[in-house]
């Protein structure tokens, strides 16, 4: 373990720390054999969907999903949530794929797009009267710049009568999202869950499936992971296709493990370590914060711009066996990004800025 | 490891012998927390690629690529190999789902189909004029029937300019497809290759890529995994989304292992451990093979009629640490499946029968 590397990077990550304990009990059980049509299965299932629904406070009605990617379900909120026209508030690359999938569906897309490392609040937003669905992006990853609950809930609000979709996947369970007023949100495992990568879960309300079975009536759907089947099989605990088992399982587990640590106090530690990280490298000589708005700046992914070039300090902190990320596409050799998600600890914190004081 | 059960089943399925001893060197490295973008991920891609490349020896241009499950491909051959009309040899649950997922695409569909326990020779096979695709389930799943290679092969010679898909999913790396006459095939990695669900694996020639590039000028040939994109980040060794990296990394050590003994070898022992299955069941009284005719007797599936309730079968032996499974649909419970997959050694195969000749 000693010559193990510390992972600060935005996904994949640093993997949860009971992940080995659970992997092995998975290992142990048999479960990669089992039938996904079997009772285990199905018991596996519903444990994760309780541990998650208690986690992020998600109404009994909605549905919850399992995909293998969270970009697999860009798509599928596309073509089982909307008709003809989408709107998207794009400020990456993440906000920015999520907008081309939308287009290279054949849908008309009405953009609002903000420089890198700017954030939106609800009052410049103005929703184009036609589209269906505001597509927004709690966390940009490659930024580091979250849209805040509030403006969620507000645009939500605001536009009743269209469908909200919240792309939360580098940061819940963090955000406190209102998941009976939103229709629909998502996420990866590989990010604040620390798990490996290979699964995406969709949640979804009812209002998605009436439209997604009103759509489907007159135009495609799609044919895999089309919203009534998935919801469907979702509320027997199954699968329409052979799913990732292990990553149900484990999710559950370490679904489980932060509920027994509680939300509220993982939200706060959560807090506490991004105001560290960001009041040390906003005080540090030569570094300064991506994102200039304290309110727009992600509690998950701290964009760091660096003097001189990122790959050298990025290097300097690998020979320590700390591992950050760089900057993403044109910030790549200016910036560095340091993931803050649960399974860094307060202690890994504190030893990459000791490891940085000397940088 | 005293009491642990041994699979038979179809999939999710036994587990390759070496399964944990990969699984832990996987972790020892760290690997589930590395960048899907770094040196490090592009020399697993490339090792699994080089791998599987030997294993089912296909050709340097052809790209092999990974998805979420290998249902998810039958949608991307659709959307990206076909703009109007399928063919679809239609003989079980498995192959008749490709066929549906091509009607709910829009396509035209025309199926030929077979009593289930039936196959399919090349002599009797019509294809309609305007179908551009050919869809083939060299082994189905739920029924236990195989399409020779030879009638594969045939198909696509005397329908040269057509495209011919091949469902591999529960038999790659076992029938000796020429992978550079058929255009596409694929597989999961849940079934012969022993490792837990999540990753499908897809090869494509250059004509699917053109065909798609084709397609894509004047229709939507989807936005997630789209050939064109896929194609051109697997020639980098890349994907275009977060991909199950520990899936990718265990595949590619299972093939390496399975390159080791030799695919020779491989088949060989999966025929004597077939042979030795279906000629148990042949002789036993009450039992019978479901697939009348022994040339189209899968080599990795054995469906046996059960006298009486599968069911009764099933917990006999379950008693004893023998997992096999139901048969399929309304089949369900008047026969048992028993996987021959790579995973299930020759004394496996002779235990199960030693249950068996006491029931």
């Amino acid at each position: 373990m000693s010559n193990r590397n510390t992972y600060f990077t935005a996904g994949p990550a640093a993997l949860y720390p009971k992940f080995e304990e659970f992997l092995q009990d998975f290992v142990d059980q048999q479960l990669g054999s089992i039938s996904h049509r079997s009772q285990k299965f199905k018991d596996i299932y519903r444990f994760t969907d309780e541990q998650l629904r208690t986690l992020l406070n998600i109404p009994a009605e909605s549905a919850l999903m399992f995909t293998g990617t969270a970009s697999e379900i860009w798509e599928r909120i596309v073509l089982n949530c909307t008709e003809l026209e989408t709107f998207h508030l794009v400020n990456g690359s993440f906000s920015k794929k999520f907008s081309q999938y939308a287009e290279a569906l054949g849908r008309h897309i009405h953009v609002f797009e903000k420089p890198l490392g700017e954030g939106f609040s609800y009052s410049e937003i103005e929703v184009p009267e036609y589209a269906e669905l505001i597509c927004t992006t709690q966390n940009e990853t490659s930024t580091g710049v979250q849209t805040r609950e509030a403006d969620i809930h507000k645009l939500k609000r605001g536009n009743a009568s269209k469908l909200v979709a919240v792309d939360m996947v580098s940061s819940a369970p963090i955000p406190e999202l209102d998941l009976s007023l939103v229709d629909t949100a998502f996420f990866s495992v590989q990010k604040s869950f620390g798990l490996p990568a290979g699964l995406g879960v969709w949640i979804a309300n009812e209002t998605c499936l009436q439209k997604a079975e009103e759509i489907g009536q007159s135009k495609s759907i799609g044919a895999h992971h089309r919203l009534p089947e998935l919801w469907a099989q979702s509320k027997e605990y199954q699968t329409p296709a052979t799913p990732n088992v292990m990553g149900i399982y484990l999710l559950g587990r370490v679904a489980e493990d932060m509920n027994k640590k509680g939300i509220e106090l993982i939200r706060k530690e959560t807090e506490r370590k991004a105001k560290r990280l960001y009041d040390y490298f906003e005080q540090k000589a030569g570094f300064s914060l991506f994102v200039e708005k304290p309110e727009h700046r992600s509690k998950t992914v701290a964009v760091i711009n660096t003097p001189g070039a990122s790959s050298e300090i990025i290097s300097a902190l690998k020979a320590k066996g700390l591992i950050v990320g760089s900057g993403y596409g044109k910030n790549k050799d200016s910036q560095i990004r340091i993931a803050n998600f649960i399974a860094t600890g307060e202690e890994d914190i504190e030893k990459l800025l000791e490891a940085c004081d000397s940088l």
